[in-house]
């Protein structure tokens, strides 16, 4: 058998992480990279992440194709590349957002060949292929969003190139479970936290709030995130995330009516239950 | 001059910490320690970190008294301990609300002993003397909230233990200023973490939360904190509370909004004037 050619659609900070961390790999595949940015590719080419720069047509040529680029243009790029794919290869990506590609990439695969949605749980405040790094996946997880029509064996080779690349944890969940779920513990977040930093903007700029503030640098670490990149997951998870937030907006408003009645019992209840549940998600 | 002598009330995480914290420094002064549990003062004793265990009336035998019970509490115990500090004496405290308090020091203090408020910023989800730690204070912020009333040699003495007890920033704020800050940037963030939390218990009991949630941990840490001790900073200090609750509210109905009306541009200017936001705090 061949040695497996695994091409990469996108070098930004994942897809540029995942060429670096396969590097070198004992039964690494060979990679291929495509980035619509010239000076990509050949920063990826002297970097050695990449074996060969390529066309997005000539990415066909590939076992597997995994797209990396920004959630928005993703399914484009699956619409164009599907139709492209050999009988037995595989198109997958590593997208925040599961529902809609995985609907697309279906569609637009050509017959005999798979598609597989995937979500490495990685990623850090900064972007683009300088930011890469080869221990990004390290020790994290990896989701797969497998549909009853996903192949099986499809799966376990995308499972695969990403425990070389250091995944240590495989999960598997439902499109729609992982979308609801990440609008949750995620995507809520993010909102929470750029809503908490324009608030705290008003603040008088004198005071420091670098080392006075308790928890807060770490709290709105995540609001220093790319603002393209979360515009673009809220756009896409629309409708899971304004459920999110309506649901939150429902438990402050409940927080906020106990603090102005003064109810003592109330918000002991409310913050005691918040702190048994949080200790017992992370221990479960 | 006879060594100082500095009395502690409450020997929980903060009064043990700084007990601990000042035991064998140079310079150090003599530490009683009373608190209403007995064991605690037993540990105390054994741990080594007070010299004596003293009743709350043979604290006026101290040169500097400084209450470490919780903020709701502390009223009470300053009204009580005020009137029986000698002159040239200091009562201080090191809660998280300070108008009340600094109102309530000033108006019981004794006539020629001085009262200072004061607020070591740190802390962990932990509390009591099992959690105590001599390096709890190291390298961190201590804020000292001063009225035109308050004596300026006080002060120092005040910053002077606290930095022997590895406080490396030492900061004064008007007490209003103080509880204004810590409601945006301390009380409002654990409010809202508080909630997200709930939201999230709703999830799939089978999602393994603790690690496919990138940044989840760390956001909600701080909703793990001392329920009764939060019950008690959020009455404290529950006008700044609900006013920074609103200002939140409002921020967040315009990215809901923003959302809902798939307003990519909007989002884009929301989510990148927070993270300029963000980064512009944190390096200022």
């Amino acid at each position: 058998m061949a040695r497996e050619r695994v091409g990469i659609l996108g070098l930004g900070l994942i897809g540029g992480s995942l060429a670096l961390a396969l590097k070198g790999k004992r039964g690494a595949p060979e990679v291929w990279g495509c980035d619509r940015r010239k000076e990509t590719v050949r920063r990826a080419l002297s970097a050695g992440a990449i074996a060969r720069g390529c066309t997005e047509a000539q990415l066909s040529a590939c076992d597997m194709v995994i797209v990396c680029v920004p959630v928005l243009r993703a399914a484009e790029a699956v619409r164009r590349l599907g139709p492209r794919m050999r009988p037995g290869t595989i198109l997958t990506d590593a997208g925040s957002v599961k529902s809609g590609i995985v609907r697309e990439g279906e569609r637009a695969a050509a017959r005999g060949a798979f598609f597989v949605g995937g979500h490495p749980i990685a990623g850090t405040e900064a972007s683009g292929f300088s930011a890469a790094d080869p221990d990004l996946f390290h020790g994290r997880s990896f989701v797969v969003t497998p549909t009853s029509r996903t192949d099986a064996g499809a799966i376990l080779r995308v499972e695969r190139i990403w425990k070389k690349a250091g995944s240590a944890v495989l999960l598997r969940m439902d499109p729609k479970v992982h979308d609801h779920v990440f609008a949750y513990v995620s995507h809520l977040p993010h909102a929470v936290a750029y809503a908490l930093v324009h608030s705290v903007a008003t603040l008088p700029s004198r005071v420091p709030l670098g080392y006075s503030a308790g928890g807060f640098r770490d709290f709105t670490r995540i609001a220093s995130s790319n603002p393209e990149m979360w515009k673009d997951i809220v756009l896409e998870n629309r409708t899971e995330v304004l459920r999110a937030l309506s649901h939150y907006r429902r438990n402050l408003a409940l927080l906020e009516r106990r603090i102005a009645a003064g109810d003592a019992n109330g918000l002991l209840e409310y913050f005691g239950r918040a702190k048994r549940t949080r200790d017992g998600l992370l221990t479960s």
